[in-house]
């Protein structure tokens, strides 16, 4: 029967009661929310929401079409320049999610016969992209700078490396001057995934890229999300305006995918001017995470020390991750859950995060409700 | 340098002639669009830009989270259920673009070992998603089912057959239900691209699959997307439950990306909510292609006769069908030009969308338009 080896697999996950369902969660929860990658709030914050609302009455409820074709609006060049000139790069480009900017980024700047470095931790969008390019991939360690040298010294043609700068399951970030010095030692270019940097790290939320001094560098692509800190939907790669045109005339996922949505895009750009008038919100979001820390730490939980708004704290097997999981949300907080396979180590742990907009009442309960529930 | 091969590449594209830019388009334009792909002109529809702008108000302006996470709405689940019912199958997964669910289709069922047996016409996302599944992949010549028979026969794993229903450059269609046939003699899965048939073909825009007899088949999987005749953003992946479900646990852009925006899946509500109404939207879809057809065939031009709503009128160059184009613009009406790379067969055209709310005299102006500028 087509499909008959699913159910095998479906057996499988539930003999190790690692399946997956969806929770659809309700307008207004009651619930409190240390699980969205929502870092300043934004997501729901009135003059975001109506970015996306008025987006879509000016410009209709999508895009039309490609960005080639009919998909790109006024609105998607006037966040595309908004959105470099903020991080401090020349050019940008829009497209549907961070996953497809990924995928765009990393297929387009690796041809055939070119060499990619990629982090043994990255996120899965860029591992996919490296999957996908036409140049061969090099893993190499956990933010190991010398082994990207050295791996890229082996290389004569075209090479980039990869990373993420801020990993989504630990919160720890990339040493990005290192690897970019690395890159330079060989002349090879470096693709930065900031999805979990932008709006948190460097000033006023700038970006890991900026705080590293790497901001508008000839040999340094970002990737960023306007899902997260800037509370919307889609993805972006900044960057020189040559490497950007190659990507608008190479990327495939950029070539053949409908344009962001307009009210994705006015969401994001309401984010991005509210975050350029508010950016005490970027060092918000990582005091709260530290603060989070201290006070688990203090507790004796196995915490992670975090770099930007991610904190992770370890949990001794996926069982009892999950009824922690369970038991935080029964007392009204709501915390992420990652296990094999989302986490490289094999070990289990609650993902919190630190959202910006955090009252203090909020964060003793929050911290309460995770001590009390321990395994 | 780093990135230094990437000026070359530009060279050679400004010699032959295709350098690729972004033209932004403005809220109010005064051209007539036979471009893009709102093939129901929904886009704009004042009950599809408040399902947009109201969902954005009542769930914030991005859904948060991936959808195991925090990104599942109880507006997510309302949207696939009823596209679901709509298209006549048991379950569907709505994911961030059409692009994300034919990798995410793909991917997750054709594990190592299996066979993926592809149409040489598919659309780039079909493609990436057998470039990144773990099968083996097998192209056959276009709309050939005895080939897709063939290469079936030879492989004794899991296999699945790979088709667009309508082809997005010349808008002709796959025959459905002999692929279908030729996959159940052999026990393989079929997996079909809906993104131009949904919403123009089958009973009130139900889709190709359904037309062909084929909604709700345990065989069959189905992928949609929410940005063309639905005028918003998003794409939706349809089957049995079980494949659904496996889906969520194994799929890999669907389990790693940021959930649809509320905007983007209310705006899609609404729109299905407006066919399911408004049915005869659909067939005046097609009557409007059909018509296009005939009245440029009538005038000697090389037009494929439509399946769809997509009329694709061949040009003798790629030089010549940029400057038919562009003629056509400066004359008031946008056309699609469809060149190399983008063409599998090398021969450029162009693409004329034929939306259901054109009138007659918007018909009578664009027909006049494209024949005054033939090449």
């Amino acid at each position: 029967m087509a499909f008959g080896w699913i159910d095998e697999q479906a057996r499988a996950r539930h003999r190790a009661g690692l399946v997956r369902t969806l929770r659809a969660r309700p307008a207004d929860s009651p619930l409190l929310d240390l699980a969205s990658n929502d870092y300043l709030g934004l997501a729901r914050h009135p003059e975001v929401v109506e970015g996306a609302a008025g987006a879509a009455r000016r410009w209709g409820a999508g895009a039309t079409g490609s960005r080639l074709v009919t998909g790109t609006t006024e609105l998607h060049g006037e966040l595309e320049r908004e959105l470099a000139g903020f991080c401090g790069f020349e050019a940008a480009l829009v497209l549907s999610s961070g996953y497809a900017a990924n995928l765009a980024a990393v297929t387009a700047l690796a041809p055939h016969g070119s060499l990619i470095v990629s982090d043994a931790g990255n996120h899965a969008s860029l591992i996919d992209g490296c999957r996908l390019a036409r140049g061969t991939t090099q893993v190499v360690g956990h933010a190991d700078p010398a082994a990207v040298r050295k791996a890229l010294g082996t290389h004569p043609g075209p090479a980039v490396a990869v990373s993420d700068t801020v990993f989504s399951v630990d919160g720890d970030a990339a040493p990005l001057a290192r690897l970019a010095a690395a890159c330079r030692e060989s002349g090879a270019g470096l693709i930065v995934d900031d999805a979990h940097g932008l709006g948190v790290l460097g000033d006023g939320g700038r970006g890991a890229a900026h705080a590293a001094g790497l901001a508008g560098a000839p040999d340094v692509v970002v990737t960023v999300t306007l899902s997260k800190s800037l509370g919307s939907q889609g993805g972006a790669v900044l960057g020189p305006a040559r490497v950007i045109d190659h990507l608008v005339n190479a990327a495939r996922t950029f070539i053949f995918d409908t344009g962001l949505a307009p009210a994705a895009a006015g969401g994001a750009l309401a984010a991005l001017r509210l975050l350029r008038r508010e950016p005490e919100r970027a060092a918000r979001a990582r005091e709260v995470a530290t603060e989070l820390h201290t006070r688990l730490t203090a507790s004796d939980l196995d915490a992670v020390r975090p770099d930007a708004a991610v904190v992770s704290v370890r949990a001794p097997s996926p069982e009892r991750a999950v009824r922690w999981a369970a038991d935080c949300r029964a007392a009204g907080v709501v915390v992420g859950c990652f296990r094999p396979p989302s986490v490289p180590d094999g070990v289990s742990r609650l993902r919190l995060t630190a959202r910006a907009d955090l009252t203090a009442g909020q964060l003793d309960r929050a911290v309460r409700v995770i001590c009390e529930t321990r395994p």
